[in-house]
């Protein structure tokens, strides 16, 4: 049955899947189960009796979603059902509510302990290959050599987590180039490097990408991180920093909408030099070029480390995902981007997040101490690192 | 985190386990989100709003196990902390909530999507194998010969469901054997049969048995037993009926729970037949057994089909399971299991329930119109068919 | 030992290697046993006294290969010491011995019954795909998107060879497009054609292309050809025509090298047209094309089919390799390869050579009476058809 | 053809079989090529003058056996044929001849370098596992249970071969107990030892067994055996030594074949003592126990070090093969084998050869000099090496 809506639903237009979602909108009820959809024995019954103030579970059209991923296949068409959903709710935001039905779905069903965890290189498959030449949306691919540069040489890295459902379909993957000292541009670091790994010192994470615009706002970057850290780690000894070389997305946007006040505290005299800025003229002026960098870089650590959205969490989506994810500030790189891009959104400056550093060999690490540390404390501790999770809302 | 927390929680003994469930159970809220465990963009938090009256997925508790599953083999241990929570529960009932948090969350990771269907056989690994001479409950392995025979003989078959999480662990696993017409006797199954598999008629699936205690109340039963028909379909056209030969584990507990009246009522006059039958020594008077006979299967059908819960199920589990899942009665078997549970249970009665029968060839079936039927309609009916659904809450 | 071998030999110039190779051929006797080799019971040694007059198995040379065979990689290794012994030998015909020496022992190893016979498809290893890109001789690849439409157009099959010791590494591989009619056109064949699959009637295998070297005259072509027409059929029972689309490489060179009298006989009184078709300027006249097409046509059957090697078989690599293989030939097709190479080599002429034809309803087919024959005369057969088997020389 | 051939042979009498072994022996010639089977290039055909003398590789049967193996399953159904002809060549010994042809085509197709090394553990398939219980030779596999005790036990260790065109079907199998310091007594060390893997320091290799009767005198035993250390090697660097507790298989039928002057001369005066032995009441009279101990200690070492065959090895088949592999003679244990075989072969003796053993503290070991060993000296090292090499004639 599952099957077979899927095999009608992939026949209809956009504007019958639109009547389709509003039907499925109103007739369907988000809270009230369905009937009681589970039987328990009479023990679990009078358990349930304490939890009584919750609702159980899923409401009808999170059962419905449930019971279409029966179908096989099934889970990658959820996916790209969300991904409509999410493109439709642009023009009506009522849709947003079953969105965020197959979210709360999709936040049980790639819960990181069920993602796979692969190092993609050369002998890939190709098809599989092509996603990631399709959805690296940071520094984007030109093409197969390109491709098999970034893939090849024995200086790079790149690592994806898949779904065991849909296999041969990433869902987000993350590319590493290993480097001596951290990288302060990324054209250099996209260049090839020939250094040969065992002499690198650090690995730079230089591109995260999402390839499933269904699983939006499902937190799996992070880990993906965490275990590209750990990869490396045992492949590479020699490796003891690893760390970002980070757009600064909203710089400029942020530094535009200021009023003019505020660019006058923050600038000092030199606002004429954001007129310059604007201008754009300035790259090939070194002089004028050293004036702006000792002007912007202030005001870019000041938007990434001090600008705030409302709940506390930094402004700039790219520091927010990295800083949440317990990454601290490195360095502001002048000129790191010159891409008609990097200078649009942040001056060319680019950003490193540190998230292994060289430990000091003047700082006594604290002892562990793991004997002593509960199960009891474990599980606080967890929910307090879930507070302070971050989602990855961009590539990064 | 979460892997030291099981490296931790494993070392703990069964009363130290029994205090960090309570501290649980007291400390974490099953309501109450942590705090807002995701945050959206804009537009996703508007669609919440209109879903307003209903709490976000997931309590403290089913949050923190969520973390714990991120810990490597995470799903099995906290499917094994269910077992023991279930365990535990039978002394102190407020433990059932934690239980149930585990189940809800088990419901959405165990979705039949997920799970991966095998056949196994003489060639599949020793440790999964012994898997079954373990867990079969209904009719046990008598060591490897027994299982052997089970397995690599033509007429036998046997799959089961795993999850990906899971490798090498079944979650439950069907027993089939090939027939010329309905099994009447399970001892007779049980023996070589020498049938050759594309003389067969009949796919008699004899036993199913849930390999993972921590998953009671979690429903793949009837999928495992539709994928079953449908391998054994796509593999042997000749087969053209698929049924049970099924134990009727509560008849005798029905019986003897009858008061005077209804015993006399049922009975007519011979109620004295049921004390023969509790005496047990009829067997091998034929006289008595052909008269107890003619008294029992009747009986025995009416405590299969009129017999029912509040709710309005069978009160039989093996038959609350299989009619439930769409099964029809067929026909009761006179003496079939003469084992001691099968003495013990149902006077050696056993039941055949009928999944599939050979279509009469009077009986025109209606075209199923596909083309007419719209994703609209199929929602209906997969959320109507989701009703009758059966949990497996015993081996059957 | 075989290990630190190789690490050595892969460290030679390529002087030295040719040095090590004369050491080999001066120092190792091919004919001589080492010592006896191997010791058999007391019974196998009287059973070889009756095969006294053929010494046993191996001279030292091939013994020596044999033995740097066990270290991991060795036989990859040993197929490219034959390549490069090949190439010393153009100009050290001594050195043959040994490339000799080592075709004995591929014989055995790359025995059809130990290759492995694979689809590729896009979905296969990025790097595997670029040996087809490499290594493609017939009608060169352009680039992955060029790969890409011969890989995953639904009309198109490849499948290649393995050895099991050689994973990744095709030893040799076939293109497949499926049409409906012999193709006539290698230009028309190579674009998209928007036929689906079972709709074709026809199976062309347009291109067989080696990618060892060292495994020159090595025959595996014929079993692989017969795999992917039995792999074919398996897979689409609407092919029932499987044929080649073929060059003619040396037909101008054998036109080129008649004498004056053999022209004038064979083309009548157009010897002119020869000069014509010398001078190469007309292609764009209509007329001047209808009339050498008339000329070629006759002339090109008559090289194929009649002109013989002193053994007897076609002078034409290709034709010798695919009549050799039990192929018979279709029909010639005038401009079918108007590319520079394929008018240089035979004025564009190529030619269909017949696999699998319709059986004609008329024919009555004879029983194959397989109860009848016995294993004594399918072993006359078997070395019979040893006789005529072909070899393949040259990518056809 | 292959294929239909093996379809009418596998239905053969036993009677016929031989039948079909002497028209084979009768009718194909082992000496003349069938007709020069392979065409080569000109090239390749000089290089061969000058290996005139020798005749092209393969006989008429060899050829014959060489295209059998183009069926699917070919190599598994030749070993068989083997292993029917070497029991037929026992009442007819010119069949001998066909065996040896395979024999010759088996030492190519089962050189090591294509054998794959795996470890058997309890997670191997249950099938492939049946072989260990079936083919143990040396001390027999006493059921499921005790294979699972050598398997699943930490200190245990399994590894076979096998051939990529016989997959599941192991073609020799060696057993290994982790042990502190040599094993003396077969009995203790099949016994459950309780020890942790990283806390032995000893590998005792108990049994090699073929499971291929058809390959008898193919050696591959030598090279598992090395395979195998370094795969312990690996996986445990506290394992320093790697020995065997072998059965001194001849050494009573030696003993007992002794002329009286050589016994007189070998035991002194104690020729009574060679009574007692035979009577074999001794056991359990410590004295009498003692005194065999002496005399027949000195006995055994002279038997397996000194007696030799004609030409120059030891006499004692496991002893031939161990030494002749580079192991060296250990230690003779007195009453190691008890069991009804062991006192009937050895009088309970049995024997640690030396693979590897601690290096001595103050024995500087040479430097390998690696970089001035030329590939020219490496190839006189391998043929060398070859010369010593011992078949494995029995299971050791």
């Amino acid at each position: 049955m599952a099957s077979d809506f899927f095999k009608r639903f992939s026949a209809l237009s956009s504007e019958e899947r639109l009547e389709f979602y509003r039907f499925l909108r109103n007739e369907f009820d988000a809270d009230a189960e369905p009937t009681e959809p589970v039987r328990r024995q009479d023990g679990e019954r009078a358990g349930r009796a304490a939890n009584a103030r919750r609702p159980d579970a899923l409401g009808q059209r999170a059962t419905l979603f449930s019971l279409l991923n029966y179908a096989p296949g099934g889970v990658q068409q959820l996916v790209d059902m969300r991904a409509d959903l999410l493109a439709h709710a642009k023009h009506d935001r009522s849709l947003e509510a079953l969105a965020d039905d197959l979210r709360q779905l999709f936040e049980h069903w790639f819960n990181p302990g069920f993602l796979t965890f692969q190092r993609i290189d050369w002998s890939s498959p190709a098809d599989l290959l092509e996603f990631l030449i399709n959805y690296e949306a940071v520094h984007p691919v030109d093409g197969w050599s390109d491709l098999r540069r970034r893939l090849s040489t024995p200086d790079r890295r790149c690592y994806a987590y898949f779904h065991p459902a849909m296999p041969g379909n990433p869902l987000i993957f993350i590319e590493v180039a290993l480097t001596k000292g951290l990288a302060t541009s990324i054209d250099r670091l996209l260049a090839e490097s020939g250094i040969a790994p065992e002499t690198a010192d650090t690995a730079i994470f230089y591109s995260i990408s999402n390839c499933q615009t269904g699983l939006r706002g499902i937190g799996f970057g992070q880990h993906l991180i965490q275990l590209a850290i750990r990869a490396i780690s045992e492949e590479l000894p020699n490796i003891t920093t690893c760390a970002t070389l980070s757009p600064i997305p909203g710089f400029k946007h942020w530094l535009n909408a200021l009023s003019d006040e505020e660019k006058a505290e923050l600038t000092g005299s030199d606002t004429d030099l954001l007129g310059v800025l604007k201008a754009g003229d300035w790259v090939g002026d070194h002089g004028l070029a050293n004036r702006l960098a000792d002007l912007l870089c202030p005001l870019a650590q000041r938007y990434l480390l001090d600008t705030k959205t409302s709940d506390g969490r930094p402004v700039d989506p790219v520091a927010r995902f990295h800083l949440g994810n317990g990454a601290t500030f490195g360095q502001l790189n002048w000129l790191a981007n010159p891409s008609a891009r990097g200078m649009a959104e942040s001056a060319g400056l680019m950003v490193n997040y540190i998230y292994i550093a060289p430990r000091r060999a003047d700082v006594q690490p604290s002892a562990p101490k793991r004997g002593k540390i509960s199960p009891w404390r474990t599980m606080s501790g967890l929910l307090a690192g879930q507070d302070n999770r971050s989602r990855m809302e961009t590539d990064v």
